[in-house]
């Protein structure tokens, strides 16, 4: 793709994050989404099918973009305990730093299009986490519960307290994140 | 009041739920929300100023519904570990019967009009579990850190994991859901 086009595609995915967040799923019609983003209504529909593959594609964007920053220095060689520390920073660090693309991908959650979302490919950024996770129950560090509930500890919780918006007067420094990370560890270790 | 306003009341709560989980919160007008809940606009102005008073009057109203539902059965003098269990299975309960009012109050919190919250009424209901979670600290049985911490440990997992839209194969049995608090009780228990 040439630079000019992946540029274009970056202001439609700011703009999508933008407008959905200030007036919703259902008010952000891809001609105001064009409008946000400079571009033309057509130039959408060159990347996209339609409205639903636009918002859709944002928020698989968005999974990978926090994937590729949870996994920043993963190795998977490292202590199962250092793995999910280092994990449970770089996802305050990104949460703290884009709260935005936080509050697209849970609105999203929220609404009907997330029902029609293949599972496999969202969680596909996430595939090396698992990994340890399925390592850690294996050499019995790790709680042998459903990933569901591993993940409820060790993913909702920094998400939540690490976001400005959801954590008002409190959202986490680096200090605190220290802090709560003895608690999810606590939570899952056996 | 009278029965029938009472009647109209909830009429309005439900129709304001249904409507901004299905359409969001800019499109849904206070005169569609009146449509939907079969009055007319003028009554819905009897009881509420607006429609930002209406859609936060709706969020306060849940949270104090979500309240009174968490408490169930509450007895102070109970042990610790057995009052947060109560607290945790009442939640699955509740959220599980009503992910319907879990999705408003959660889209609410990322709304902008969650900004002008008074966060001391949103959190009046849960009053009582704070004092719990200060005696835990004080007698150390649960470790010493901010309440948003705790708060963020025993109360998001649950309303996570027994959301159905939100845990889609697998929200959360009763069965599950006392597997998953041992790990909310580890997380804070010192």
């Amino acid at each position: 793709m040439r630079i000019q086009d992946e540029n274009k595609k970056e202001a439609i995915f700011k703009a999508t994050v933008k407008l959905v967040n200030e007036i919703g799923f259902v008010s952000s019609s891809v001609s105001k989404i064009a409008k946000e983003a400079n571009v033309s209504p057509a130039t959408i529909y060159i990347y996209y099918k339609n409205k639903e593959d636009l918002l859709t594609s944002t928020y698989l964007q968005i999974k990978r973009r926090m994937g590729k920053a949870m996994l920043k220095d993963f190795n998977e060689n490292d202590p199962v305990r250092d793995i999910f520390y280092k994990i449970w920073i770089n996802t305050s660090d990104f949460i703290y730093k884009h709260p935005e693309l936080a509050n697209y991908a849970e609105q999203f959650q929220n609404s009907p299009y997330y029902d029609s979302v293949d599972s496999k490919e969202a969680e596909s950024s996430f595939e090396p986490m698992l990994k340890v996770i399925k390592k850690g129950i294996e050499q019995k560090i790790i709680k042998d519960v459903s990933l569901e509930i591993i993940g409820a500890f060790i993913y909702y919780p920094v998400f939540i307290l690490s976001n400005p918006r959801r954590n008002r007067n409190n959202a986490l420094s680096r200090k605190n994140a220290e802090k709560a990370f003895q608690l999810a560890w606590d939570a899952i270790k056996l």
